[in-house]
Formats: C-alpha cells, sequence, structure tokens
C-alpha cells in the first residue's frame, strides 16, 4: 500500500506553491530513474539517476555548482563542477563503496552513446554521490555493479517520482526511521511566467530526538524501536531549476540547500556527507562553438529583485519538504543481521504536529 | 526598563544547557565592550569588540576560521583567517561605513600596545565585521570614529553581556522589529570537567513574516509597524569555545551557525552579508618560538567521538537563542528621517509560541 | 632621468604581442592614477587606483574574481567579490596600515558621485589591496589620509602608466632592490579582433638570491647593498581583459598569475600576502533591471578552443613582465631611519642575461 | 638501458640538497609501488600508489591538503580530505576512465586488512587522482581492473622510486614528448635534525614550444615528431613532509606545487586536471581515542622563522626536478592506432641548457 506524502496531510513547508507534481521532475527535461537491489536478506541498496535533460549532456552541458555542508563523503566529480561551473553528465545516487561501480556504469553509458569520448573529445565527468546504507544493507559485498547504473540511467523519465525505499534509498536510515529518497518542487512566477525550483533527497541522517516536523520537535515523543545504527549518517540534496541561473548563482542556491535541512531538526553531524548539487535547465552551454559566432550568448537572473532571494527561499523550502516526503514514503524494512529499521509513524507524527501547531492558524 | 531575555520565560533553544550567564563571557577570558553613538534624530550607531582573551593577542594569537554564510558584506580581515587559521586581533562589529574608521581604531588600539606591530615584528590582522543600520542611522555620515573603536576595546570586560540597542547593535532592525546585539551560550562536559560554546550574534535581517520563535511562525501573527526597510539585512555570528579545537574543526563549528540562523526562518536572502567566525582559546599560538623546542604542541579535539557532534549542536543551539536574545532585548527606536522601528512585542510573541507549542510537551 | 623599460632593452616575457603602451590601460576604459606621499626621511607611500571604467561603476559592475595566492594580508573588499563574482568599485592599492583610509577616502568619492549608496540603493563594496612598505616608510604613522585615496581617483586616466616608486609603489621592496609599480599587457586576436590583457603589479616581495630575469637566476650574481628587510613581502596583481570572461573564467585568470609570479624567483613565502584581482570590461552589469526584459543577456567566452588558455598564458606572461618593469623603473630610494634600497642595476642584469640566454637563439 | 636522471648530468632544479634517492621514499616510511599494463598494440596504461606509511592508514591516519590548481579532472576522495584534513587510504594514479575501478581495488584492498571498515567503523574514503592517456593507450577499454590496483599497493615499497613510462605513467605524454613518473625530493635541516620534502608527480601536460629546462626555453628548439595530441593534459602532483605540519600548513605547501609545475613553462591550460596533494607522516591521528587522555596531543610547525617558507621553497624545487625526472626517464613509446610518443631527447636538451644556462657560473 501507497503511503501518503506531506501533502496528502493537508501540511506542507513555508509558504511558496509547488509545481505540478511537487517534484523535481516538475523542473521541465528533468528525468529520474531507479535500480533498486533487493536480494536475500543481505542486499538492500540501489541507483539512482537524475537526468538534467534527456538529450546528450556531454555536448549541451548545463551550469552547475555544489556546495559541500559537510564533507565527511566519497562523491565523486565535484571537482570538475566546481572548476568549470557546468554539468556534463547525470547525477547518480547510490551506497558509499559502491560509487566506483555507478560511476563506471555512468560512463560506459554516456561512451555508448558518444564515440567521441575519451578519444579526441576529451573524457566525461561524471557526478556520482552517496549515503552510507551499512546498517541494513552488505556494503562490502559491492553488489551494485556498472550494469545497475545503466539500469537506473535507462528507467529515467518524467513525471511523478517514486519515493522512500527506491533506488539508492532502499537502504537508508533517517532519523532513526526509514529514509530514502523524497522529492519536493515549487512554483516561482517570473514576468507572468511559470519558473520551477526542484529538489531531490537522499536521506540517510540524525539522531530521532532531533526530529522536528515542521518546526515541532515531535522525534522525542514519537514511540518506536530505535536502531543502533550510529546517527552521523548523511544527506545528498540535488535541486533544479529552469531559471536561468549561472554557477556563480547556482553555488549560492546550492548553500540555501542547508537551510532547509536545518530545519528538520540537523546540524549536520560530525559524521554526514552533507553535499548540495544544483544546476538550471535555463541555459545550454554546447561543448563545441557556436558557428559563425565568437562567444556564447547566455541569460542570467538578475541580481536587483526578489527574484534571486525567492529561489532561495524556494530551496529552503523544498529541501525541508522533500526529506519529509522521503521519511513518509519509505516502509520498514528488514535487512542484513537481520536488523529492521520503521516506518516513521507518519500518521501519529502528523497528528502530534496538529495537537500543537494545529492550533496555531498559519 | 530592561527587557527580558527568552530564558526569563521560561523557553531556550534546544536541549542543551546555559553556561552560568548564557552569554560568550562564559568561555573563560572573552570580554566584550560597547561603544554607543546615540546622537540627535541621526546617529544611531557604534562599536561591539570581543576580545579571545585579554593579553596581547598578537603574540598570543588563539585558532580561528571563518564560514561566508552570505558573501555580501564587507568584513575586514578574513583573508588572513582563512590563510593561517589563528586569531590575532579583537574582533569588532559596527556598521558596514564604518569598518574603516572602526580598523584604524583598533590598529591603533594595538600600536599603542605593542611597539613591534608594524616595525619588526610585521603587521597585524585587524578583524571587523559589519551590518547596514542605514534604516535608522546616518550611515553615510561616517559617525564613528577611530576613537569609538578604542573606546569599546576599553570597556571590554568579562560577565553580563548588555544586549540590543547598544555598541554596533544600536541601529540594526531583524525581521522587521528592533535588532542588535544578542548572545547565548552551551555548556559541554567532556572528562568531567565543563567547558563551553558560546556566541554572539549582530542581527540585522529577515522579513518579518519569515520569523519563527523556537519553531512557530508567530512573524506572520504579530501586530505592528513594519518598516519599509529592505529585509536583506545581515548577520555577524561570533563563536567561541574553550575546548580545543584546531582551524581546521572551527571551520567546521563555523558553518554549524548557519543552522541555528536557518531555525529562526531565515534563509539567508541574497542582499545579506551573514558570515560566522569562531575562535578556540583551548590552545594558544606564541607569535615567537617556544624556547628550546623546535615544534609547538598543540591538543586537539578527537574526531571518533560524540564531542565534536555536541559542539556542532552547541553552536546551533546558542546562535538561534542569541538571535532571539538580540530581539527580546532591543527597544523601540526612532532614528534618521523620523524613522521608527518597534520592539518584538515579546510577550505575545511567547503567547503565540505557548498557544502552539506550549501544548506540546517537551 | 626616467629609467628603461624591459622592452626597451629588446627582451619581454613569453612569446605574446603587447598592446600599444603594454599597460594595463590597453584594455579599453580602464584608467589608472597615483597619489605618492614623500614628506621627510619618515614618509614614503602613497596610494594607487585602477579604474575598469571611468563611469558609475557602482551602477555598472563588471564581473571580477579573485585568487589568494597567499592570505598573509589585509585587503578590503575580497569577501564580496568572491560572492558575488562582481566589482562595484574602483580597485586601490596601498600600504598595509593604510588600507582603512583608503577604503574610507574611496567610499567618500562613491558617495560624493552617488546619492543613493547608503541610502536607498544599499551599501558598497570597495575593494582596497595592501603591501607593507615599513622598511622605508613609517607605517605606523598612519600619514595616508582619505583624501590621497580619492586625490587618486581623480588623477586616474588611460595611456601611459607610471611605474616604479609612484603611489602605493613608493616604499616597496623587491628581490631586495627598489620594487614598486610594474605594468604590462598582452594582444590577443580573436575572430580578426584585437582583444586584451593587461596587468598592473605592487611589487613588494623577495629574497635577492631568489631573483631570476626572463628564467635566469641573476639575484645571485648582482652586486649591491641588501637591506635587512625580512623578505616575505607581498604582491598585488591587478589583471584586466575585455574579452567577455565570465566570474568563473576570471577566478581560473586569476590563479594564473601565480604562474607568471614564479618565474621570477618566487615561492610566495610564508608571511607574504600574494593576491590576484581579476575583471572584465567585456560585460556591463547594471543595478538596475534593463528596462522590459525579465533577464540579463551575457556573452561568454567559449571554452571549446584555445581561446581561454591564450587569455591563461597572456596573464602569466603579462604578470612576470609588470614585475620586472616595477624592478626596472625604480629608483634608489633613501627613507625612513636612514635606510637606502638600491634601485636594481638593470643594466648589469640585462648583461647577465645576455652573457647566458642571450646566447640561446630565441 | 636506463636512462638518466637530471642530477645524472650534474644538473638540478634550485639550491636545497635532495634525500638520499632523490624521491619521495626519503620521506621515512612512504612507499611507491607500481602496477603496469601493456599488452598488444593498444593497452598502455597502469596504476600507481603511494603510501604515506606502511600501517594500517585507516587506524592511524595523517594530515592532508588539497590545492586543486587547475580543476578539469577525475580525482576521486577529495572532498573529504578537504573537510576532515586527513588521509586515511594510500593515494592511487590512474588514467581517468579508470579512477572506478582502481578506487574499487583499492577499496577491497583496504576492507580485506580491516573488518571493521563499512561494518562498524564507518567507510574509508580512498584518493584517486588520474590522468588521461587515451593518445597512446585506449581509454575507452577500461582495461585496469581493481586487481591492477591491488597488485601496485602489494608492491609498494621504500626505496628508489621507478620513473617514466612505468604504473600510472605507462602512456603519458608531456610537453609533446613522452611522460609519466617522476620525483625528487628535498632535505631540510632543523634543530639539527635531517627533515624531508619528497614529490612525486604523474606527468601529461603541455606544448612542446612552452617547455623550459630550468629556465632555459629549450622545448622549441629541441627536434623531433609532435604528436598530435591536444597539449591540455594534466599533472597530479603528490608531496609528503616528515616534518609535522598540519592540514592547514599542507594546504598551503600544496599550493606552492604550482610554483615549481610553472618553472617548467606550464600556465595550467583550460583542459588540465592539475591538482596537488600533500600530507605530513610527523603527526598520525588515531582513529580511535587515546586511552585516558580526552585530547589528541599534536606537534606543529611554528610559523615564527624560516622554517616553512623553506618547506615552500623545497617542493617547489621537488616539483620542477620531478617533471624532469619523469621526461628524462620515459622513454619512446608506440601504442594505439600506430601512434608514437618520443623520448625527450635528454642530452640534447642538457646541450642547449649549457650552450645557454651553461656559461653563467651558478
Amino acid at each position: 500500500m501507497a503511503r501518503k506524502r506531506l501533502r496528502d496531510y493537508g501540511l506542507g513547508a513555508g509558504v511558496l506553491p509547488t509545481g505540478k507534481e511537487n517534484a523535481i521532475t516538475d523542473v521541465e527535461g528533468v528525468w529520474v530513474g531507479h535500480c533498486t537491489l533487493w536480494q536475500g536478506e543481505e542486499v538492500r541498496t540501489g541507483v539512482t539517476a537524475i537526468l538534467p535533460h534527456p538529450g546528450n549532456l556531454f555536448r549541451e552541458k548545463v551550469p552547475a555548482a555544489v556546495h559541500v555542508i559537510n564533507g565527511f563523503g566519497k562523491t565523486a566529480g565535484l571537482v570538475q563542477v566546481e572548476e568549470l561551473g557546468t554539468l556534463e553528465s547525470p547525477i547518480l545516487l547510490t551506497n558509499t563503496f559502491s560509487v566506483p561501480a555507478v560511476t563506471e556504469g555512468a560512463l560506459q553509458y554516456l561512451m555508448e552513446r558518444d564515440a567521441g569520448i575519451g578519444e579526441g573529445a576529451g573524457s566525461v565527468n561524471v557526478v556520482v554521490a552517496e549515503c552510507n546504507d551499512s546498517y541494513l544493507n552488505d556494503m562490502r559485498g559491492l553488489h551494485v555493479r556498472p550494469e545497475h547504473a545503466r539500469e537506473a540511467l535507462r528507467r529515467a523519465r518524467g513525471g511523478p517520482v517514486e519515493e522512500g525505499c527506491v533506488g539508492a534509498g532502499t537502504g537508508m536510515v533517517c532519523f532513526g526511521w526509514k529514509g530514502g529518497i523524497g522529492t519536493s518542487s515549487r512554483r516561482i512566477s517570473a514576468g507572468g511566467d511559470p519558473y520551477h525550483i526542484g529538489v531531490l533527497v537522499l536521506s540517510n541522517f540524525g539522531k530521532r530526538e532531533d526530529f522536528h516536523l515542521l518546526g515541532v520537535p515531535v522525534g522525542r515523543r514519537l514511540k518506536g524501536q530505535t536502531p543502533e545504527k550510529e546517527a552521523d549518517g548523511s544527506i545528498i540534496i540535488v535541486a533544479a531549476t529552469d531559471l536561468p541561473l549561472d554557477a556563480q548563482q547556482l553555488r549560492r542556491l546550492a548553500k540555501r540547500a542547508a537551510f532547509g535541512l536545518a530545519r528538520t531538526g540537523s546540524f549536520a553531524r560530525h559524521g554526514s556527507g552533507d553535499i548540495a548539487i544544483a544546476f538550471s535547465t535555463g541555459n545550454r552551454i554546447p561543448a563545441e562553438p557556436d558557428s559563425g559566432s565568437l562567444f556564447h550568448t547566455f541569460r542570467r537572473l538578475p541580481e536587483d529583485g526578489e527574484l534571486l532571494s525567492l529561489c532561495f527561499q524556494a530551496v529552503a523550502e523544498a529541501t525541508e519538504e522533500a526529506i519529509y516526503n522521503a521519511l513518509f514514503a519509505a516502509e520498514t524494512t528488514l535487512g542484513k543481521n537481520g536488523r529492521r529499521v520503521e516506518a516513521l509513524p507518519a500518521e501519529r507524527a502528523v497528528e502530534l504536529w496538529k495537537e500543537s501547531m494545529g492550533r496555531f492558524r498559519r
């Protein structure tokens, strides 16, 4: 039975309206695909792929930036994104020890589609981020193989995004409850046209007592078995927008993901690998020169009005809500060594929220 | 009539215990001094000085680090702190256009106390941070002069810290209410001994509707005249600890100040200059060699237990509470052009909090 | 008697052609102005101003970036340049302890020209960089006052740039010889049109024995009195171009200044404040919205050809040559405490170079 | 027939003395191992491993830091090194597309030796850096497998280091000549005791005409077939020292590698992935607490004398010389598609150097 999202309870983070799917895919052209590995009692893991656009990213890059909230993590590909301010591959998420296999799989996928990669046209920079799912999953077993990355890439599409225990989220734990994949979006009106900020998270962090739902510290009131898992965990936050932010602006946007994260009760514990990656589909950067023109022409968000601050607010709100959606969607999971991580008792959490904040007319 | 602090209402941010004064001065040796300029209708500004220790900082530096949450600001001295990981001057706070005068004043103060500075022993790096108080204060008038910085330095002492409309906080506006100086601390027990994390903020940011008190969005419910002031503003956050964190660890500590800031409703709007500066008094770094020893010997917090995460939590909690203390302490102020910024109606804000969260047994 | 520049001896750094003046002012619209303070025996200092364009920079900003080669320095304004990627004031150079006075003077200058600054239109970010001239100059005396900054700004113009012991360069020492201001430029042809990269340096670093002239370690062969001055010193490198690089690209350009610096024999000693600041006049960023258009339109250098690498090469070559020009132009100077710093014996240095490399047909 | 090193011709970079082997292994405890893949006409690649010490690095980490000279590269593991300032794995070098396989191999190697990794003791951060060898090697074929990384690790030992076309250097091209692995070291005396700075490079960058040998632009004079290979290439620079530098100091040390690189004629072209990684064996950081002590005790290089600047000079000198050693050692290589890259005509290069600089008495 599919679990409900936060909005199904009539709640939402912040004040801005969501996009149609309340998902990262509300940014036109962004696709998401999952490959879930669930084998025996020990394998609870997978891969999630986010495509900035369905075309050849190596030939039509997008502006991108990174903010390392806490760098206790093993992502691949961030150095080049920081240097050039461009993304030329899908972003893939998986478990910590599967970054190599997923990177190799994505590389194969990209080489299959472009004979110039690694031969004349230079190498390609694959971005892979991770969280540690070793509480439920036999991470040492290296069960994710390159083909699983390719499978996640092949399955990518627009529209509604599956959340919770799926893809890279299969074995994750968040605030002592079952975590995983979550997404949310915000709609921004500019010049009469609708634009979107979308966020997708891989949630795997936090101590139960720290969990806040929309301002209310429900974590310390919810009953349930607490896993012995160390609390440090991690979160990967991917933000997309169709507004034409450049890399300099996207770096600042990525920083605001931490503001949404903070509101759920996190303070980025020492052992967390908390990484935010942001890209814009509002400009494409061709790998080869425009014919007949010496310079590229770009659009860029002006910084004199409220629009950029609105983007910052949107990413904070969507990050907060994506984390709740991950928790609300994820189901009780049995994994390695007979360990069991319970689903967040979402109805009870909402009830607790309503007991307090519900009385406060919004 | 002195206004009450958050704790006087029986409330507090987070769960860790405070130090004795619930102030940055709970970190042994840290001193704070204010010089307030309040002249005619136009001058509402000042200087606040934070001394890591009362000795000669140039000769006994302390480890320090910086995190630029949003760099739309005009601080002095951050480059060298980032390069060397040391602080060799007091930290001074003032209005944006008075950074030069305050830097010069601090320089004079330091030169008076050390004939080697600028003559044989090298130059000294003065750290000055700022917020824009031009809504209430005639910032263009450059009323703060070097002697005001020296005055703030001379007045510095330990013990309780004056908050609100004092020193650099005199003309600041926060969430549309009167802002200014606030402070808070947390006590951490390690190996049976008490240590402290203390925070002092200069609060000058936010839109009223964004203001959250301990999770409750009271800002949108509070009544009162809203200034036309643009909402972008800024915040300076100074964090101190007597635990022996090195510069690498302090950089990470400084990053967690943003987590406390986020909980008050900020998402670091485009135009904000949000800067966190952290230092430790747990090691002193002599400017000259230890006699008879080739290398310095330092203590460093181990990263294998919970202690560092506890520091992160403490700085987030103390930052959040210091902001509330600034708002609770600041009083309604008339300033430039007949403008008026009201004090936060603290009793009502607490009442609203209690109406909602108060029902939620903590 | 005016001393000769490197090119007057038939030599030059690297292989790219220079612009007409072989100066930063070869970038159309860039102006330079000096104010020199030479009083009694103790005052040997000044201010140098670089204007990206002669208009109102606050209203028409330019893309800019910074690279901190070694951050043992006290520059003002870098934080905001790093955050926003824009420059909205002239760049001013002076001695270490005069950064406050020069910042205040520039602020006054900008406020005089724009009533909105600090009143409605926000604050302005002034960029001031420095080197320590305390060997020859009474730096503790704070002789530079705000009016000297305004004077340097007023005197700014295009065309040939005075080098050596002038403006901020008056009291500087480089490789144990008299240092100061130097400049150089390179011409790049793109799409049939000429573009320029120009560099201006404030040179105040190095041990005599480390000095290399165009690859030849002449420093250890040149005779002359060596000042007892500590060798650490500093260099400020300002790079300008009319090619439309954005902030992300300018950050990378600024990094290449270190490559030119390295070739003179520097390895950025511990005590040096080595800072590179780069800006482009190829795009202007209005402070207020384009009427009728939601987004700004920018041109950007494509990254698929050789053009960007050519820019990197140009900045390295021009930086190297600007340092030689500073040394070749500066004259023997008597200053504080009867100290004397000799001019580089340029003829002899060139002779030594020719004895070795001159035999090597280029 | 083994080719000669630079010192065999009586030449050397800079002025500081070398260690016994003039290799990174002069830093006590540092081991290097190679695994070379040379199959058919298409496979010219391999793996090189550098071990900071022969023990369990995961349990006894070393302080480390990174400087990204130009980030057009695909290294693994840098984010965590930057966050924590520690290295907990060997550093491995390989070709660009083999980073995943090598990371996985190193992970297997580390897991075999420590059952706690990925199970209770957290994940491990593997550092792998790369250059693009696709001119001579079938990089798209992904011929390096995890076992090759394990083989390189198993073969690691102290003493002389094989240079040139070996391990990761097998297929590399530098200044249009055959490149690869090179190493050099400098000895520093401190308090009467000998310490070392050692550097190992993977050299794969530069245009022939840019090549300088010890200040002399010999590249434009040397005759020989030029490969059509694009010139951008990359270099990885690994620096080690037994002096107790902490992460903050190592970051600064790593920056000075660029100064040595610059002297060979590089200016870090756009397409280069130029990365410097530095570590110190002068402090070990246990993964678990010291018994009976709350804090770790560290030694740290003081910053008040010449010692740190001497380290900076040493790393610049050793980097420059390691690049020459790579070029001098590498032999003419036939590879993919019948391509041929000639060895640097070292005798002729030295002769050209002597024709010019040789006349200049050092």
